[in-house]
């Protein structure tokens, strides 16, 4: 316990600023001891949002993907090797270390997930395509391609208490990796340790200077500064993210507000997972550890416990039988599975919703005033027992779809079918999640599609997911995040589309010779190049738009009978003329598509060693005419998209492979996928 | 001219219903005669609300995105052959032939559009999934896949007074593709035009009851009751669209808000494109263009004319004669090359703005209060002389970039060097649509990457595409339409993209087998059933998890010289082991990749006439690890989604095909595309 608590700072305009004034003094959850004093008065929020816009922009910016995707793979590995700092940090916050665990390592995580998604999903290029060329006349003479690019601006993070890393990394990975500066808001009651994690990322050096600001404090007047090339995302109670909704900047300048709000999340036991079932005894396992882990302090949190009439009394008696072995104590404890709720306040909040809850619902499991803790003293610290309610009419009692209490606190309601237990989970107006507990597929359809509308994330528990299944309360980085209504209408991660969320979508129209020239991506009817065999080419000396024209190759019955023979394919359309004209596509024995695709490489391969090292696949390959007897076919491949890899010799190279017939028909359409050396001949292979 | 105006009516909750109250009378805009009389006064707008949702929603949401397309392709189809009706009744507006072109053909030519789009990129079926299935766990016991499904509200679409039919088609058509009812709310001045088609289209009985409610005049409380599952979009003024985002209801229930707001575009004139290039005349020929067609009324239309200052004078001169030469007259009359602005009051505001404007820039072009006309009374109706200003210090006339005249008005300003151009295109601060003149590929990268973060849709004339451009003012249903920032930060169309705006997007957790019954999608570690060779099982019988296992082959070296010899594909790394090992992906001589694929067909087809017709594609071949001669290939073959058409014999069937070698490694993954009969024998083969 220390008596001069450490003052936080502001990382702003490339430098560690206190505030002002005296500040506000934070305390340890669980001994109430002073932790930290933060206040950010003085900070010039405006010069904030143009260091982040003017000196990090055009720096992430000039970056590719991959490089970004580098970058924070180099960030994530760093702070993991740190992580036991965080770790002893965190124990302030009230969080046990599995609770710690989810925060620091589940943060960490996500941005090691997003480095990877980003290399791996992303091409090692600055401007992202997005969805088909889409022709716009019949001569190719103008078509249009969508196009994504980083916003110019900066995002702002106004984050809530519970997960002071988590919920920073979560949102500066997928923004900076699609070429954004952050600058990052801590809910002031845990800011103490974003705090801490910010100066080691800032210490490591690795992120350009601007791309990552902290405020610790209040933001002051910085929301009046944002401009319509700036995001807002706001993480917290339904309350201030309204009050920031219908900020007169954001609302002026249509500023992009991403909102995740708590919501009443349910888990619904299924009619068919009675006593005695896995998936009933999964579904209170699940319910008692989303009321305890994290203290009940989490948006995803299980609030609302739907169950079959029948099971009413089974689920109670069994929730109740597992939360009063929940060993409530200090968080550093090996022996504690519950720690402290975040401050004294929260405690006083969360019983003050208790009573709200209690005027429509009872109490069956646990003292909303009465504690007993294994260790530390139950006064100082914040600690609340689990308490479970039962609305027996859960139609009629609408405050227990409406008031949050932000802690263990969960209901128990009882549903006739499952739509009704569908109509319930509709009544909190929106959720996070919910979940399902059913080895049934009639009933997981049912339930899923009946409240998916409602909800970002739906999980479905059941005995064949009992070991792998990450849990109702927690977000993935390749999953969506958010909810709509009362959740807020706000959707973070889910992946590469959480990157998107950062950048502009452009549809670019023009010829297409232009066009690649602004995509950098060949397409049909941009210009094309012709002479040296382009798989002769490395990729310092490949161009987009490099083209080879093969000679024709006439394809005879007799070709047709042998391949047919040879693979085994005797399908009847190559094979007998009456079975074949029969079918309602074919005129006459046709050619097997494979054996179209295998003529068409032995038209267009280059035999010798040389740059390009393999074919590793073939996408959106189409027949679109069929192939008699006697028909020539002619083969046009060309070099569409080249995709160098960062920490590699090759890369990926994109062909645009059409086969036409002697009536200039496109006979199959597709796209050939090589892995190409980036210089030939190769450094190792001069052995 | 009519001396008793026609009453408009509102079709909420089932019945045309006009307003209690006298009412607001609308004016002919060329001839101020009166035209229509609108209120709105004594609808019950929470009774509609419910109505949409209660009545239309449940039955739109029961049918598929196949038998929706089909619904608005009817309608669409009915609409077109009325045209004529509309025409007559646009001539009120003011609007030409060509600019009702726009309005009305556009208009159910985007209908159209989202019909084909939806029967041809979309399922049969009611639940779209959305990207990859997402692995959870090493052993296939946990996955994830997101899906749509349509928001379980209404869809409040209020609408601007320029284009009355298109603005309500191309959001209805989405809106109801996706299955959400619509409430239309089109602007008081031109609502008579939208009323009339609404009549027509309640009058053919293709839509479902409540799928389609307009409310002519004000929309009341109507806001007050809108939900977490509703969505409003709106375009106009900016002005209004704020007072909209920042309502109470919309707020505090984060309804999905679309705005999309007039905007200063800018048209750059390329430094290449000088006097005497075909891009010059173009660029000439779309500035006047866009200034006079619609009389200037379009929010897309070139607000600001962007030119290298040594072209100044040439740019201004050849507008000043093409403009001089627009006849002004009735809109009904052929010579007519533009007709009137939309309102008196229009011509006030427009020359209010002009005033603003000449602050900072001189007028070259046009006398706002002198109008000659070729036909009509140039005071009784909104005639005006098309204005040209010129701002020779466009960086400090900020005016120019801020003050916007809803009319047939632009403002010239020169530019130095194409980074300056880009810098006084962002000063619009957000623009829907921006296009630059240019025959140079670099200039049209620099331009266009320079401006796209600011726009939704950037154009690029030249000319190659000056005779297929679409041109810089018109929005296509499959391109985004809309802007960031000052244009409203909205997205409306862009193909399928604009149906998703009324979908959920849910992110669904369980075991595959749970997951697969939700989706309605075979997917790996889902139940499978082996039996009868799912090549002889017509869609009648054909179920998703249906899965053949085959025998294997052993590939042998003979088997490779012989394909190579056969198909001409002799690449080194199949034919030379010395050659091959020194490949940094190959131990030794491999088998090709399309051999792989060609013998994996061998063992899976089923070679007699049956229910499975064609092979017409692969998606998403990977070949991912080398065969050596001597391994065993084996085939899974699975059924993974059906696909069934609505107007003919046949579907769709995609077969995820895994061919693994004998230490069961995945040697090749791909889906393979099939036509599959509805039944069998076909109906038409019996001959």
């Amino acid at each position: 316990m220390t008596i001069h608590p450490r003052r936080l700072e502001s990382y702003v305009s490339g430098r560690w600023t206190p505030g002002e004034k005296d500040g506000q003094t934070l305390l340890d959850a669980a001994t109430g001891a002073p932790v930290a004093v933060i206040d950010s008065s003085g900070i010039d929020f405006a010069a904030a949002l143009a260091h982040g816009r003017d000196v990090a922009g055009p720096k992430l910016r000039k970056m590719s993907f991959h490089d970004r995707a580098a970058m924070l793979k180099a960030l994530g590995l760093a702070l993991m090797g740190m992580k036991e700092e965080f770790y002893t940090e965190s124990l302030h916050t009230g969080a046990t270390r599995p609770d710690a665990w989810v925060d620091i390592e589940g943060g960490i995580g996500t941005m090691l997930t997003f480095a990877s998604k980003g290399r791996r999903e992303l091409p090692n290029a600055r401007v992202l395509t997005d969805g088909a060329v889409e022709p716009l006349s019949k001569d190719n003479s103008f078509s249009a391609q969508h196009i994504l690019t980083p916003l110019h601006g900066v995002a702002v993070h106004i984050n809530a208490f519970n997960f002071p890393i988590w919920g920073m990394l979560e949102k500066i990975a997928p923004t900076l990796l699609a070429g954004v500066p952050c600058v990052v808001k801590p809910a002031s009651q845990t800011a103490y340790l974003t705090e801490l994690m910010v100066r080691r990322i800032i210490d490591t050096g690795i992120l350009p200077e601007g791309a990552l600001q902290l405020i610790c404090g209040s933001v002051g007047d910085l929301l009046d500064h944002v401009t319509g090339q700036d995001a807002v995302t706001f993480t917290g109670s339904a309350w201030t993210g309204r009050k920031l909704r219908a900020h007169p900047a954001i609302v002026e300048n249509s500023v992009r507000f991403t909102m995740e709000a708590d919501s009443l999340n349910a888990s619904i036991l299924g009619p068919d997972a009675g006593p005695g079932t896995p998936e009933f005894d999964l579904f209170v396992r699940e319910v008692a550890r989303e009321m305890t882990s994290k203290t009940g302090q989490k948006c995803t949190a299980i609030r609302r416990v739907m169950v079959p009439r029948a099971h009413t009394e089974a689920v109670i008696a069994a929730l109740r039988d597992r939360l009063a072995k929940t060993a409530i104590g200090l968080p550093g404890d090996e022996g504690t599975r519950m720690g402290p709720l975040a401050s004294l306040d929260q405690r006083e909040e969360v019983r003050a919703r208790i009573r709200d809850l209690q005027a429509v619902a009872e109490i069956v499991a646990g003292d909303p005033d009465q504690v007993s803790v294994t260790s530390g003293d139950a006064e100082a610290g914040a600690f609340l027992t689990p308490v479970l309610l039962h609305a027996a009419k859960p139609f009629e009692a609408t405050a227990v779809h409406d008031v949050e209490a932000f802690g263990p606190v969960s209901t128990v309601m009882p549903y006739d079918d499952p739509a009704e237990a569908v109509a319930l989970a509709r009544m909190g107006k929106g959720s996070l999640v919910s979940s399902v507990f059913t080895d049934d597929p009639a009933v997981a359809e049912e339930i899923v599609l009946g409240v998916a509308p409602f909800h970002g994330r739906v999980l479905i528990g059941n005995r064949a997911s009992a070991k792998s299944s990450t849990g109702h309360g927690s977000p993935l980085a390749p999953l969506v995040h958010g909810g709509p209504g009362r959740a807020g209408g706000g959707e973070e991660m889910g992946g590469i589309r959480g990157v998107k969320h950062y950048m502009q979508r452009t549809a670019v129209q023009g010829a297409p010779r232009l066009l690649s020239a602004v995509t950098g991506r060949w397409i049909e009817g941009a210009d094309a190049q012709q002479g040296t065999h382009p798989f002769r080419k490395s990729l310092e000396e490949l161009r987009i738009g490099d083209q080879l024209v093969t000679a024709a190759r006439t394809i005879t019955e007799e070709d047709v009978e042998h391949f047919a023979h040879f693979t085994g394919d005797t399908f009847y359309a190559h094979m007998d003329s009456a079975a074949a004209k029969a079918n309602p596509f074919f005129d006459d024995r046709v050619a097997h598509g494979y054996l179209i695709a295998s003529f068409a490489a032995g038209l267009f391969v280059e035999p010798n060693p040389g740059p390009v090292l393999a074919n590793y696949g073939v996408d959106n390959l189409r027949f679109l005419t069929p192939v008699y007897f006697g028909d020539s076919l002619q083969v046009r491949l060309t070099c569409k998209e080249i995709n160098p890899r960062a920490n590699a010799d090759h890369g990926e190279v994109r062909w645009d492979c059409q086969v036409t017939n002697q009536k200039a028909e496109i006979v199959a359409q597709y796209d050939v996928l090589t892995m190409v050396a980036k210089t030939w001949p190769l450094a190792q292979a001069a052995e």
